[in-house]
């Protein structure tokens, strides 16, 4: 339904930026290899504004997001997930894909080790690779039916409590379908790369990154059969503000505070989706593995005989 | 992807089978009411065989769900959501749209209360009425690489221990994925209509009928992180047991019992899929609110002022 | 170990004092019914000072929570669990025993219907009741290791995030043993009162209100097994502040905002417990089945046969 | 209120009982290594008369289960929780304190490495040691009123069904009043000890060992409000069959299988306790951590900045 424009194999890479973690220490040696690596194999290499307050690259000119978004073909982030999850959101309307290079522990989205790097990156500018494309969230807030914020997710939209001593009581709509009031902490609207984030802690499922699915996640509900639910991504959620005080709505990390009563806000996929660029042979299920550490168990004394 | 055959608006019921729940007491009238209106409607009716064993529709002929399958237009279905499970399974093949009515409280596939039921079909079989499809799961299991049992599920397939001194140890892989070895009671594997029933025990979220995906639920798993996993319904899952005793499969309620270890359980969606009609402005919210009492709080003092 | 004071039921009530939910309305009646009954059997009976804001009892005196404390035999609450709530933190010091009538529906500290309460009173005054004593949480907060507030709590300890874009990093000691650190949006240590509270909507367990014990609930935590945790009420907890922002504390719902890093909050058992009174023959369990809902099962299709 | 027999920390071992898990591989040098460490202390040294199938300690006595009871003045375990288990349960009625060397992995209760245990030993025979009390259950079925299977348990009494196309259905009172009439897959009744393990999978909280309560945790329960309930170790549960089949009860490893409907099963605290030992500073939390992996998060991006 939306105009997803997917991957393109053929395509040759032929500039690169290179965008790492803001402020990072020890950031500057692996930047410059892949620099050289990438000069060396004559691409033409940028590097991202912010990442030039910390890191020098003699020679390698310098661009804002939306500049790399115009110019490049392929952007190399090094560093964690919250790092790979700033730049994404900026560059999804340029639908710019990205390699993910973790700088110290793998992450779920940058799955690359720094050892090795270069040959890896070798590999992959060279057709060696798989891609996925990962959808955003759009989000609107109507105030007295007037816009007055609006932003993208990668991860979730969040409307939250923000004292401790009251609820917030919300009611959500699906495709102009009532589905509840409910009262709890706040309540997680996620995509599927949200989902190994924040709504997985408060409870919610892990949806593979391509299930055309977004998932209602209620922090803490007073109703213990509020549980998480599963719609389709083409879907309209809105969540309206009935009750409860120092109410925010937060888009990833950009929020908005102080929402009033009958505020509404409005949720849907976004209309930009994000590549990531893997090693070939890739699988999400590898990662989710290491992390959740699904190979270690507590013993069960008495059930593993 | 699959060659799903939606619903025709246009159609015309011409034939209309009906069904009531196995041995139900009370049935006869409200079948007999059904019939009557549909008769004098100009509508042919037949009943459903297993039916006539327990009720009697003088002048009505009796069909075996094969026969309705290749003649009826629609079937009415009286009961719960046991005897819509059950029916919609050998339908499936046929894809003859079912319509619901419950005998007793209100089911999450029978819909319509016995209540003004004759009016309610009237506006419906008229043209006022909502449709959606949903899909069912198909499963083989193959022992030393034959196929040894094959089914289909609408609401899940289940791999669990039988006794309960022990685990199962299973193996997962999804589209040939090492996804986990999970030491469990089990494991659920549900669409989205099952989602609802022993995956929502299990600790499972909702799944919203018209989403595109399964879930994946373990049952009591020994690793704490491994949590539900909700995955595209195009994926082929493949259950490989590795360890336990008396293992046994079930597709909804059709079961092989005595698995041996490295028998292998391919599971996907099979390429029928059903129609359910629904008055018009039916919602799915609607049945989960009055089914899961989103509606009532239990007091959670402190908390609501 | 603590001096627990129980409830002598060989003591005669003389003196009752009535307290009423504030500014409810429409209670004005149910406290003349009441104050009328216990003038007739001659007893002497006194009103709560707030209560006496909204209601009126003739020549009846006025007395402030810690009058009640000094001069009443047991106080008769009518309103809801807040209601309770509140009074009996007032009156812990005093071992005043509790009656909680319920205005509205159910609650579960609030168990006798307003219809048919003289007479349960008249029953109750007479003799055929049931004792229960629960106990408090009271807790301190040291910054630089003075005492800066202290507080009582009947349901629970909150410790949280304030603002939704962070997450709280808490550092929990038991009895000078070192548990865990914990990142969350927050840590709930409860009562087995507060175990029907916000403790239950945040995954905990329910604790039998004569389990000598307090649970110790994360809220939405990172790592997934970070599970509720029931540990004897004679340990102390300590819990220090080691990161996020705008992170308070709440007793019930006296709170101290704006905790620093490295305050720490000291909790144990309180030396008070409050004594309720029941009807004769009541039980827990009656309260829990009702309030939760124990009755009700949604269907489950294929599992109930 | 029971009879505890608390450790005794001023009596000095003489005759010290050396357990190996059953037919492991590689235990032989363990043992004789802790045999003649005994040895030259100057202790009496006697091994348990399974292990001494698969290993060899020249001149040392062998002793049934029953006779260490009667003679040792401590038990040394080399194995798993599995093997502490099934020792623990045969020497509960002599009270013979137990050390737990892990064989492998940490344990919960074999808290000891392997490596170095000789000189933790001396230390700890030396009266350098932490001792803790562990809780069992006893459980008695009654058929008809009578008598017919009774046995004691460590971890849990588990009642649960055998065949996975059907459910339990449970009738539960608690010191003879009605909990709750609960279907599910099983219900766990778990001692502090066992709420690290099967309790754990389904759902259930953390007990800490000196905490008097069990806890009952529903498997896979029906009604979404059927939450873990912990309640204190004084009280009686009675279990009554009232649906379902192929029901089987186990005392940790014990069955009984083919339960019939209104088979009732008695639970409650036994008057034995299992004593363990451990070096001096141990802590129930840093094994619990190391367990359950306290130190490690997935990384939740957008949450830690």
């Amino acid at each position: 339904m939306l105009p997803f424009k997917p991957f393109d194999r053929a395509a040759t890479f032929q500039t690169v930026a290179i965008i790492g973690k803001y402020m990072a220490a020890g950031i500057q040696q692996s930047l410059s290899d892949i620099a050289d690596f990438l000069a060396g194999a004559g691409l033409k290499v940028v590097l991202e504004a912010e990442t030039a307050q910390n890191v020098t690259l003699p020679g390698v000119p310098i661009m804002t997001p939306a500049e790399i978004g115009h110019h490049a073909d392929v952007a190399i982030v090094v560093g964690g997930d919250g790092t790979m999850l700033g730049i994404a959101r900026q560059l999804a309307p340029y639908n710019v894909p990205l390699i993910g290079i973790n700088q110290g522990r793998l992450g779920f989205m940058t799955d690359i080790p720094q050892e090795g790097m270069v040959q890896v990156l070798a590999d992959m500018l060279g057709g060696k690779l798989d891609s996925e494309q990962r959808t955003l969230l759009e989000g609107t807030v109507l105030r007295d039916g007037e816009p007055i914020f609006h932003a993208l997710a990668f991860n979730d939209v969040v409307v939250a409590r923000g004292s401790t001593t009251g609820m917030t009581e919300l009611k959500v709509e699906v495709d102009g379908h009532f589905m509840y009031n409910q009262r709890s902490d706040g309540l997680i609207i996620s995509t599927p790369t949200g989902s190994t984030a924040y709504a997985l802690s408060a409870g919610g499922p892990l949806l593979h990154p391509s299930l055309s699915g977004m998932v209602l996640v209620p922090i803490a509900p007073h109703a213990l059969s509020n549980r998480p639910i599963v719609v389709p991504d083409t879907c309209t959620v809105v969540v309206e503000i009935m009750g409860g005080r120092d109410i925010s709505v937060n888009f990833d990390m950009q929020g908005l505070a102080s929402l009033q009563h009958h505020d509404r806000i409005f949720i849907r996929r976004s209309a930009h989706t994000i590549t990531f660029l893997h090693p070939q042979g890739w699988s999400y299920y590898d990662t989710l593995r290491e992390k959740l550490h699904w190979n270690e168990y507590p013993s069960v004394a008495g059930k593993l005989k």
